[in-house]
């Protein structure tokens, strides 16, 4: 019997473990044109909570005791649809479940490229695709810049570092913790802040990048990103790519440096990574390529077992990963 | 003897009377290529506040003790330089004073046109090309956008509801007060947030915008940009002009809706109008045109003498004038 994770229900700021219920769905057959799947791999990522909310949002919110969703990569085990054969490595959105049946207009064949599956939901997915087209599209960075990217130990994060060193630029990464800062350093940040040390983020930024940055990389928001305006160069672009900080508490962001917008033009833009789909060909072509000569290193936090899912999800927000979260089924 | 504002003390907050000193000039003899200028016009303007800091910025802060600078439109009464005759009407930078001399590269003369010669300190002048480029420009601001301003009866303002209107576009201006309110309105705004009412911006935006907003024109940041943020749809650019809501305090802008610049993917770009200096020429025929066939209303608020100018910059920062804000010598 197939299981899933259901939203029990809706968080009032972090979630906590009874708000969601493991449930088993009901025997579904194949009809003309579906799959079913076996999940091997599960992702877990931040814009989830966001859809645990119940609002209007750039994706619906989860429905309270139906199986949740998100990505997955699995293997076909039984076929109804052309193209399809048992045994293919598949891509879908049908994850939070052991099992998928779904039809296979919505189920992507994963590239034959010499790289561990799951690194389809890591740096050859949504996240590596967020880090990719954030940095050098949203924020348009370019060689010579000086780059400042926060939550730089996360699947998003790690990616942008290393795009941003492979592309020629000085790399500021901000992580929590003296051993996720060494990593992100391993990586090939030129400094890392560690925003758990006690020190104002402002001052250390200061300190890491005496002559300020072009780019910022927005995992965060509130007080990393006020560091970014306070240490902003003219003409800075910064990608606003989530705002962790304010998922779960939903609190105002105070920022003290945000006039300097005017006097340093500074550029910035919130993006979706979806608005960049049309160009997932391309994009698996350039990072396939600097994954499979080490230009890239892959970095997994993998949890055992549908059951630690849950387990899995929180620990995005007390950082509990390095790299990309995954939960292997 | 020719008589000017110079700045006593840095404010800490809102600047006092007691912050300016009137001094007398020496006697200054015209050096090869200088020309002496009887100043008619002075203009005082928010950014001013910005350079009574001693902090660096886009404009350097003004010296202790020394005249002030800033727009001025004057009559040449003496001419050591090829080119300037006396009665020639003239533009430059040294206000706050009833007589400059300086050398006639630094001066312009203002071009032939049927319009009083204020407007080059106006509509003509930064307060219209900020206005012009700003919501042309910078936002991209397109026939059928919905556009909100902040500060809507101020020199900017009231010429980026004009401009919009002129262009095809929704706007709904805010301003402070019932007659100000109604005078946004006898411009064309479609309609006006009265800030002062008591009723919180976001929710008076959501009521004269319930489809939102396209483009935002900041000038005063604040709860302003937050009630923007919460209105903005998709891909909303907003120009960042002036926060003239923190110049004065210095305090953290507060923003609950920031998060929304990544589902709706917007833009927020700030800028000063020199950016725009090397077009000027085509801004004065269009904007000249548009003055000149009363597509664009002229609104000026003139305080009379020099002794008076302190008065007059103060009372920027609590509603005194509608239109522009103007000395006349």
């Amino acid at each position: 019997m197939a299981r899933a994770w259901a939203l029990k229900s809706r968080p009032n700021g972090m979630p906590q473990h009874t708000d969601f219920a493991m449930i088993t769905l009901p025997d579904q057959p194949l009809a003309e044109g579906q799959v079913r799947i076996a999940n091997r791999w599960l992702s877990v990522d931040p814009y989830m909570r966001g859809r645990m909310n119940d609002v209007k949002s750039y994706v619906p919110p989860f429905v309270l005791g139906e199986p949740m969703q998100g990505g997955a990569i699995g293997e076909v085990v039984e076929s109804n649809a052309d193209g399809f054969a048992v045994g293919d490595m598949v891509q879908h959105m049908l994850g939070w479940r052991d099992e998928a049946v779904l039809p296979a207009t919505e189920v992507q064949k994963l590239p034959a490229l010499d790289v561990p599956v799951q690194a389809f939901l890591g740096q050859l997915g949504m996240p590596g695709m967020t880090a990719y087209f954030g940095l050098t599209e949203v924020a348009a960075a370019k060689s010579g810049d000086t780059v400042f990217v926060s939550a730089a130990a996360g699947a998003v994060g790690s990616t942008v570092v290393q795009i941003a060193k492979a592309r020629g630029m000085t790399v500021i990464g901000s992580a929590g913790g003296a051993e996720k800062c060494a990593w992100v350093k391993s990586l090939g940040a030129d400094a890392v802040i560690d925003y758990k040390s006690g020190v104002p983020i402002a001052k250390a930024l200061a300190e890491a990048a005496p002559k300020g940055i072009d780019v910022y990389f927005d995992n965060v928001g509130g007080e990393h990103l006020d560091a970014a305006l306070s240490a902003a160069r003219m003409h800075a672009r910064f990608a606003i790519c989530g705002m962790i900080d304010v998922y779960n508490s939903g609190a105002a962001t105070e920022l003290r440096y945000l006039a300097r917008v005017i006097g340093n033009r500074i550029q910035i833009r919130g993006f979706i990574v979806s608005d960049f789909f049309d160009r997932r060909d391309a994009f698996v072509r350039d990072m396939g390529a600097m994954l499979a000569s080490g230009t890239l290193k892959r970095e997994e936090t993998v949890i055992e077992g549908l059951n630690a899912m849950p387990d899995a999800f929180l620990g995005l927000f007390t950082g509990g990963n390095k790299g990309k979260m995954l939960v292997r089924v």
